[in-house]
Order: structure tokens, then C-alpha cells, then sequence
């Protein structure tokens, strides 16, 4: 790379199949299926495809928080997408979700059914669907939206600026680590302050701007996220971390952690979720590890 | 930069403030006002704090095919944010976005006046409002909601990561600028292969998703942005090429892209729009030009 100086891009891109690093397998220049691969579909009204990365996390917390609320319409599987291994390649899968990414939700209760992605897009159905965590009065619905629209605009620097220029790019590189670091402080500010003044993001209510928000910035300030809380000086965001942990006590947050699970802690990982009993097998393990 | 290959981040990041490259006045790591100032309100319901970038163009092309409609309740006051002089931190600015980007809505035809922002929020909020670009059949919403936030999630990548590392970074960076490459030419696949099969991104009609995809990956196939045509190969995505010139065609969207124009052609330039008669000098320009 001594070469930086120097490098001028081609006239025209080319793919350097052989030299795409650590995400050479599942980072590609074009979109659809690589493979046949049906989805399988179990017994409940939704089906979620899914990886318990932060924007997957966003899904199974509202899930179990409108399962929570009594809500049975929300009643779901949960199947393992291992991007990794390109699942999300499959043709099944770009069938639900053409951008091939997760998660990915099939509404079985509507005919035919219904496909929805892009997780902001699925807490906005859902929300709307069950009539739960959207502001009580419509007047502040605008103001939930702007907040739900804000996550989804600025987690990319957050996700595929800072997390990757500073944890898994093959190498430190300090422009792309500055200017993302800088932005995601800037981020993390723009909450803090936001919080200072009420208790969740878009007024005394927890909305779905909570739940897209807290797997990202609230799991960042928690120390979760690419061992980037030293650095970030996360604890200087105190409503960040005050909101944070406020919602990380939830049990359906607890729950919705766990679901989908491929990686971390062996006993926070449920790779599938069926059944509401699905949780208490992984809560003994948890209750045995910390008394190990 | 020789020294790329050894750079080693700090424990905690600290900013330096005197490095910042091209966009060290208006990248910062806190959020937050850095100035007083009150911002203009007009005559209209709608008053708008904007930008002719493609999130601005997104709204104010919505704003004038509601118009086009005749939804005389969309009527606005377009008013010009100067990114590069740092309007954007202004207090009254920051009141309305407290994340100071643009574009930024008022609405005072609510008690109290409403903020709206975050140009996905804004369509949106428009949209229902005005019950307009939506999609006739309820059932088709959830695929335009996955649309708009699909735009959201994903142009980041094109922007803040492509357009940033490709065209206005302070050096060519090959790393960044292949990695953002490739996702850039993913989305553009992903969008060629949903236009093969239907004439709008969501379906039958021109809807929300339309309008907020076009601004941005319409006008890359255009060549309008980043001057990446060639690069991108962006004849190839040919499907996109027909939507976004069929997009390029309507009059709302021709005097959409004008408003708060204050880069590139003159006659394009509406710094300001106040009443609908506003076009008409900016035509005659136009006119003026081409014959000379």
C-alpha cells in the first residue's frame, strides 16, 4: 500500500473476485440468487429470516415485545441466516428480499402472502399492523418517523463506515477510521442531547424509533459493538447510556437478544426460535454459566 | 501516508480539528448549534430548509407533483441552506433537524407548527397527509415501505462512501474506493433487476419509493452525479436507464430538481422558490440559454 499516493481508479470498475479480503464471499458487485435454496415455513402467521446482527435484533425485540403486549398475531419462526455462508444468496431468500440481506419477513396471514424487508420497513408494519409502540397521539408521528428514518440513514456510517474501517478492514486505513469516527460521535451526540429532554427518543412513549435505534447506538454505548467503547469514550454519552441500559433491562429485549443468535456468548445463542418456550432451555444455561 | 501499513488508532479518538480535509467546516463530532439564528418563515403552510442535494431533491419534487395534482395544502416556501457556510448549525435550523442536514420541514398548518425531518419521513409524511403516491391497493405497502427504507438504508453507501471516496475525498484511496464500488454497482443491480419486471420500483405505480430512489440512482445513470458514468458502467443497468429517463421527463420532477439549486447550471439555479411563477424566469433563462 505504499502506493496510496499514487493509486488512480480505472476508466471502468472491474471485479477483483480474488481480492476482496475478509468479505470476498458475500460482498458482491451484482444482486440475485447464486443458488436454489427453498425457505422453510413453519407453523405461525410470520416467518422471519434472520441474523441477530443489530438490525436483526431490531425485529425479534419488537417481536417479543408486541408477544409481550399479548399481541398472538405476532406469534413467529425465527430461522437462521448465515450470511457467512451466503444463505442470503439463496433463491428463496431473494424471493422475500430481493437485496439480499437480513432480515427478512413473510406475513403468512394475508393472501397471498406478503413479503416485507429492510428492517425499518418491517417495525413500521408490524407497528401498524398490531396497533403497538407508535406514539398514542398522531400528532407525534412525524416526529417518531423522523427519528426511525434518522436510524435508518445514519446506522450505514455507524455499521459499514466505522465498524468496518475500524474493526474489520484487513487494515488500519486513518482518513476512512477519522472520518467515520467523527460521524459517529457526531451521531451518538445528536442522541445524547436528544435524550437530555425526555425519556425515549420521540417523547415519553418507547416506540418502534427506540427499537430501531437501541440495537445500534444503545448496544455501541453498552460495549457490544466492534470493542469500540474506549475509543469512542462512550461513557460520556450519559443519556445514551442511561437509555440504554433502561432498555436493555426489558425482558423482551433480553429475549429478543437472543434470537437468531450465531455468535458471542454460547448461552445467549437461540439459532431458531418456534415456541415461547424456546427461551427457558437457554435461560438455564445462562442461569448455569453464571453460577459456574 | 506512507506510513498506512503501520497506522495504529489511539485508545480514545480525539478530534483535530485542523485536519479535517475539504469538509473540516461542516464535519463535526458534536451535534448541537454553533450559532443564533432565527430561520425565515413565508406565506405558505409548508415553509422548507433545503438543499438541492438528492435528499433535497426528494422533497421538493414530491412538494411539486403534490402541486401537479393539485393538493393546494402542499403549497411551500422553499428557502436555501448553504451546507458549505455551515447554516445547517444554526440554532432555529437545529431546532427543526437536530441532526443539521438537509432537508428540514415545518408545517404550519398544525397547532403547534410540526418538524418533519429526514427526507424519508418527509415523503412519507406527505404522502399520507395528502393521500398521494401511495399505492392504490393498501395491500401493495408493504413493498413501497420496503422500497423507501431499502433507499434509506442503502444510498448511504452510495454517497458518504462512493461519491465520498470516489470523487471528493483529499486522496484516491483503493480500498474504500473498491469497496464502495462494489456495493454501488450491487444496489444498481438490485434496482435493474426489480425495473425488468414492472414499470415503477414498487409496482404499477409511480409512488414514494419513486421518488425517493430517483433523485439519487436516477441521476447517477443520468450522469449527474460524481461524474462516475463511465466508471460505474451505469449503461449497463439498462432498465434503470429507462425508468430514470422516464422519471427525468415529468415537468414536477424537471422543476423539482431547480429548487434550492445553487451548484451547477445557472439556469437551473432556484435559489429560492416562493410562488409557482418562480419557474417561469428560470424557463425563460433556459430558453435563453440553449438558443445562444
Amino acid at each position: 500500500m505504499s502506493d496510496t499516493e499514487t493509486y488512480q481508479p480505472p476508466k471502468v470498475w472491474t471485479w477483483d473476485a480474488e481480492n476482496g479480503g475478509q468479505f470476498a464471499k458475500t460482498n458482491r458487485p451484482i444482486a440475485g440468487p447464486t443458488h436454489d435454496k427453498e425457505l422453510p415455513v413453519g407453523k405461525h402467521p410470520l416467518q422471519l429470516y434472520s441474523l441477530a446482527t443489530p438490525n436483526g435484533v431490531k425485529v425479534t425485540v419488537m417481536l417479543e415485545e408486541l408477544l409481550a403486549l399479548g399481541k398472538t398475531g405476532a406469534e413467529y419462526d425465527a430461522w437462521l441466516i448465515k450470511i457467512g455462508d451466503g444463505d442470503q444468496f439463496g433463491s428463496g431468500f431473494v424471493e422475500v428480499n430481493p437485496n439480499s440481506k437480513i432480515p427478512a419477513l413473510m406475513d403468512h396471514s394475508t393472501t397471498p402472502p406478503t413479503r416485507i424487508f429492510e428492517s425499518g420497513a418491517i417495525l413500521l408494519y408490524l407497528a401498524e399492523k398490531h396497533g403497538a409502540f407508535l406514539p398514542s397521539d398522531p400528532a407525534k408521528r412525524p416526529e417518531m418517523l423522523s427519528w426511525l428514518m434518522w436510524q435508518m440513514g445514519s446506522a450505514p456510517y455507524l455499521g459499514g463506515g466505522f465498524g468496518h474501517f475500524y474493526a474489520y478492514a484487513p487494515e488500519k486505513m486513518e482518513y476512512p477510521i477519522n472520518r467515520f469516527t467523527m460521524e459517529a460521535k457526531r451521531q451518538l451526540d445528536v442522541l445524547d442531547r436528544q435524550l437530555a429532554e425526555r425519556p425515549f427518543i420521540a417523547g415519553d412513549e418507547y416506540t418502534i424509533a427506540d427499537i430501531a435505534i437501541w440495537p445500534w447506538y444503545g448496544q455501541l454505548v453498552l460495549g457490544r459493538l466492534y470493542s469500540a467503547a474506549e475509543f469512542l469514550d462512550v461513557e460520556s454519552y450519559k443519556n445514551v447510556m442511561a437509555w440504554a441500559k433502561k432498555i436493555d433491562a426489558r425482558p423482551a429485549v433480553q429475549r429478543g437478544r437472543m434470537v437468531n443468535r450465531a455468535f458471542g456468548e454460547p448461552e445467549l445463542q437461540l439459532h431458531e426460535r418456534h415456541d415461547a418456550s424456546d427461551f427457558e432451555t437457554k435461560t438455564q444455561d445462562k442461569i448455569g454459566t453464571a453460577a459456574e
